[in-house]
């Protein structure tokens, strides 16, 4: 239950150890078509270029700041949270300037804060953020900052690793233009894949350059070859046979659940959650109408060694809870409820397990009370 | 039998399925220790950074590219088949020059040649050659370049995707300083993982760096943090853990067998097959004292459509052979033996088909006898 990876399903599992075949085989070939339609149905787009990269999250984000960036260009950038920090850095190492559009950590980013922003930067071509920032829990408006973005004559980069297949996300409907997200959150599949789609306007950027993208392995107009080709796969790279295996079956599985449903049973659970955590007299650090359902950012109380509680739980309950990052390390825990780990009894387990453990370290809680919470909201569940 | 991905064991398989549990786990960590002694072995090298990338073998050659080259530098590159002329691109793209050995596909690269070219270029710091071309089934003298490119005060990168495992490579003995490979050839894991070596010359060279890494995921600056940080691992980005369970197997299983007789075993596969595809009357077009053992392009008989043979094959026999790439296209097939496909049942599979399916297309062949060959050297194998 930390920031993922989250617990893989056990069919995932299975399916991620069938036997390799070659990457270009008519087999293999065919069950990429099929995952590239199942991912066009999790991003909500009909994007043509709907991908899984290769590589981990970080390589998602990294493949639409190389391609879209170019020396020279302004960016806009929202940082509120560890996440828009990388972009910054992204941006920097594409030849760029970042212009920064500094937020609270667990705060959703302002709306008019960017409108500002990019008023005062006509310059700027490209507007930046995070949906849903792993490093505090809290959501923003990708929506409303898309249709600013526009308005400014801006393309978006969005990050939606934490909030692919659990909460609301509608590449089409928001008008998204690159979004990239990871394997091993919300789609509960192993990590080492970073889901991509690109909108036709984002493709015309790419086409349109006048400078090489500065890596090969990234490079999209080498990578739309092996993915897209219509006539004949043109070979890029070896992809990560058996991961994609997994990853579809990943997908094949919140199909069967449903998207929708899926994005309830996280807002159920957190639900549940919240209220056995507030019942233990513990604060999310999110104002409500901000948080993320699949990642829970939880304040360390007063004279709590945080890294004692984790190891505790980790040893006793082989639970494991994140730690805080950046400016947030050592004052909350991060409670992921992502994908197959967003269960009931993980839940209770998690409410019983930090309970108990904050008793026995002195900080009084009513563990009974915070289970009965729980279990109150969970229902028939 | 293609170019890789190779067989994957079973036990390989079944590591991979095991439970994916945090990548900052204290359970995982002191596997990622292990897997690092091991990949150490496998290299011959003492080599402090020694680690897997997160990602195929592609990103395996930029990381060197990228973290050793700065813009403006001069880096003298062998080209002998397409991964040397990825290898050209990989430096271009880091805003370098490129001055090319241009060498002959099929062919080792030629030390005399390299050794007048940086003669003739006292200013490049670097020459990168492939060791084992995957696209040809060259092998190169890596221990003669490397000693060439060390008078000349350069550091040398080295391909070594195909030779790691499967045929002497030997980093500190021969003194290499950055090299990469895959996971899915030699070492027969799964397909995604580039493992690397780093000496501390080139790890100098890195740290003197005037201009910043232009990939973010990639710089090793920031990777060593987390495979080498002594105290505290820092998150870089979240490990690929289910592949690093595969690849830590498919090393014990390497050091299990020991790395000299695994070379041997290549070696002697090598020979049976050859024996056999002569006695089909066909030719390897690498000259005998620079093939590869694991990687054999065949030249197709004229009359016979590659294409259609490797259809039958795969179709009828569940056996995948690899086509030509570049100059070689439509001209060679590539039948792999690397690691566990480096098996004699598979030798007699592939010359019994290959020998059936070129006599049903109307090529004389004697596949008895080709058979008989093969078996002749396989002995009590």
């Amino acid at each position: 239950m930390g920031p993922g990876p989250a617990d893989v399903h056990p069919r995932v599992l299975a399916a991620l150890a069938r036997p390799t075949i070659g990457h270009l085989d008519p087999a293999f070939v065919a069950m990429m078509d099929e995952l590239k339609t199942l991912l066009r149905g999790a991003f909500r787009t009909d994007n043509a270029l709907t991908m899984p990269v290769s590589a981990p999250g970080s390589a998602g984000m990294e493949i639409c700041f190389v391609n879209l960036v170019e020396p020279g260009d302004t960016v806009v950038v929202c940082i509120n949270g560890v996440f828009g920090t990388r972009m910054k850095e992204n941006v920097e190492r594409a030849g760029a300037t970042a212009v920064v559009v500094e937020g609270t950590w667990g705060r959703a980013v302002d709306p008019e804060q960017v409108e500002r922003t990019l008023a005062a930067h006509p310059e700027a071509r490209l507007l930046a953020f995070v949906h849903a920032e792993t490093s505090t829990g809290a959501c923003s408006d990708a929506q409303a900052l898309a249709e600013i973005a526009r308005r400014h004559d801006c393309l978006t980069i969005c990050d939606a690793v934490t909030s692919l297949g659990g909460s609301p996300l509608e590449v089409d409907a928001w008008g998204l233009d690159a979004v990239y997200s990871g394997s091993q959150k919300c789609l509960s599949c192993t990590p080492g894949l970073a889901p991509v789609t690109f909108s036709e306007r984002a493709l015309d950027k790419v086409r349109a350059r006048t400078t090489k993208v500065n890596s090969w392995f990234l490079d999209l107009n080498l990578i739309m070859g092996y993915w897209s080709g219509e006539q004949k796969r043109s070979y890029h790279h070896t992809a990560p046979v058996n991961a994609l295996y997994a990853l579809h079956e990943s997908l094949v599985m919140l199909a069967e659940e449903g998207i929708e449903r899926a994005w309830a049973r996280h807002a159920h659970h957190h639900q549940a959650l919240r209220a056995g955590l507030e019942a233990l007299g513990l604060e999310l650090i999110v104002p409500e109408a901000e948080r993320l359902p699949q990642l829970n950012a939880v304040a360390v109380p007063a004279g709590i060694d945080e890294a004692e509680v984790r190891a505790r739980l980790l040893a006793r309950y082989n639970l494991e809870l994140g730690a805080g990052l950046g400016s947030l390390a050592g004052k909350v825990w991060r409670i992921g409820l992502m994908g197959h780990s967003s269960r009931p009894e993980n839940i209770l387990l998690c409410l019983g397990a930090l309970g108990t453990e904050l008793g026995a370290l002195g900080h009084q809680t009513d563990t009974g009370a915070a289970l009965a919470a729980a279990r109150a909201v969970l229902g028939t569940d």
